[in-house]
């Protein structure tokens, strides 16, 4: 969108979109949609507010924004298109079930690139059991976009974990280590389905997010939609980044803090676990403790030293 | 893709996806899976094939191909996006439920443009019960693009309506005229829901299809799913000759009937009746009788001399 009118962020545009699309039936005090997905909140949506726990997300790649034609195979562009949205169902500790895929394909692409695209995205699927059931193929000069729709449902007797559910004393994990992705990692994520399934079935989480636009901007969208704030600790954020971030901060500059806060596109999970959890609960699921939710609002980063460093709500945005 | 290289059509990719993306589950006979929604086959797809009877599908539209943005409102723009995949519920005679909705929006949008274009397509499903309750969105330097997902569900008791089920001694209706939509009728379709959905409730349709790509050409898979053949009545197709096919003939040449069989985006329904159907029956429901399935395959115009004409297998495809 046109960079030069202030307030045109990814995030005013959803924040606009949430007055502009708000459902009548949805208008009732949060205490009673609390702990149930939220319309153009969550990373996925429920289908029927009044029938059965289906929940659904969409994401759409687009050629020179979220992949690289020219460098990368069709079938890992198409498996990175899917994985996406399997992201997203881990987030919400739901299990895939089906999925849709449109296309817009540059007119430059041989059918088989078109299929190798697709197949690709329908191969990283089935992995997880959801296959490709429809779509809708067309082309156009323009450079190559991929939507993919997921539906996914919680597992019995289980409610799906939504972004706001932190609670103060609550404690902060990653499932994984974070940071310079775009040396590679960024095309062939692991969604965290099992690990998001365990940790619903056998703990009891607060909230849970995936990262897909960077730790630091993924937990003020936890922290926001609950209404509190966090601290992390300096020494145990050391433990968490990945060595690609420091390989960045190496070639690209910046630090390799820097990069696990702000870089995007982990798809580690960040989880809310209540004060509770046992030691051995969440080493048994491999989740690193990172802080914890313990004031009204804002994220910190608290050094050795004592000192308490804001840490910024940034990371990647569409239409910066 | 590609045009130099034969069989690069839409048709064809589409057929080779159906061998690439098979599921193990489905290779059941065509007895048993006839009268339920079968993957890339018809107009929606059953979204767990192991659970209750939710279906969905997915449209993307592209400036300069399905919309032209320095002529169209982004409203008007939004509400297309929606209604063609409204019009693949009136298809299956199934009731949309909600709408997810991912944009590639061009940079030089304003953010009011996003909205709109946003407002647009909700509002167009509200109309409907179909409100957007989540999606994506993004910004590119390349043309703007929307794909927007719609679930539904058949009415209780009921079977979506499917494309495989034309008999020999059907006869072959029309909900409404069709041809020269492009003279602007294709930016404001009226999805045939509630006729489809009083159809499935009061008659027993063999077979549906909207009319997205054509009559002809959408009859002729009707005809190839079912496996038979078709011949239209030349005076009682006169019938359903759209004024705009005339207008469109006589400025951009072919003849009115031309265009009633090959021009796209009528979203019109293409309705198979048992022939015990009585007149008044459907009559009453608005449809108009232009034909009868006769034959083993192929599909054919009969004259009032007598004479059997072929009516191609052509209308809008991409790829072309």
């Amino acid at each position: 969108m046109n960079p030069d009118v202030p307030g045109k962020s990814e995030t005013e545009l959803i924040r606009r979109l949430r007055e502009d699309l708000r459902r009548p039936e949805r208008q009732q005090p949060a205490s009673e949609t609390r702990g149930w997905p939220k319309d153009l909140v969550d990373d996925m949506a429920t289908i029927d507010p009044s029938g059965e726990s289906l929940l659904w997300t969409v994401d759409m790649l687009m050629d020179g924004v979220d992949f690289e034609s020219a460098k990368h195979a069709w079938s890992d562009i198409g498996r990175k298109a899917m994985v996406v949205n399997l992201s997203d169902c881990a987030a919400m500790a739901a299990r895939p079930i089906s999925a849709l895929c449109a296309v817009a394909l540059n007119n430059k692409l041989s059918l088989d690139d078109a299929r190798e695209l697709i197949r690709g995205a329908h191969e990283g699927g089935l992995r997880f059991g959801c296959p490709i059931v429809g779509g809708d193929t067309n082309s156009w000069d323009a450079p190559t976009a991929i939507s993919i729709t997921v539906a996914a449902r919680p597992e019995p007797g289980r409610k799906p974990v939504c972004r706001d559910g932190a609670r103060l004393g609550d404690r902060v994990f990653l499932t994984g280590p974070v940071g310079g992705s775009l040396l590679g990692r960024h095309m062939c994520p692991e969604p965290r389905i099992d690990t998001a399934l365990a940790i619903n079935r056998t703990l009891a989480p607060g909230a849970m997010i995936d990262i897909s636009d960077g730790l630091a901007l993924d937990l003020w969208r936890i922290l926001e939609a609950s209404g509190c704030g966090a601290t992390l600790d300096a020494a145990a954020l050391e433990a968490v980044i990945h060595p690609d971030a420091h390989r960045l901060a190496a070639v690209a500059g910046g630090t390799p803090r820097e990069h696990a806060l702000y870089d995007g596109e982990d798809f580690e999970l960040i989880v809310v676990l209540p004060p509770s959890t046992g030691l051995r609960e969440h080493e048994r699921l491999g989740l690193v403790p990172i802080g914890q939710i313990d004031m009204a609002e804002g994220l910190f980063l608290l050094e050795a030293d004592g000192r308490r460093i804001p840490v910024e709500r940034r990371g990647w945005e569409h239409f910066r």
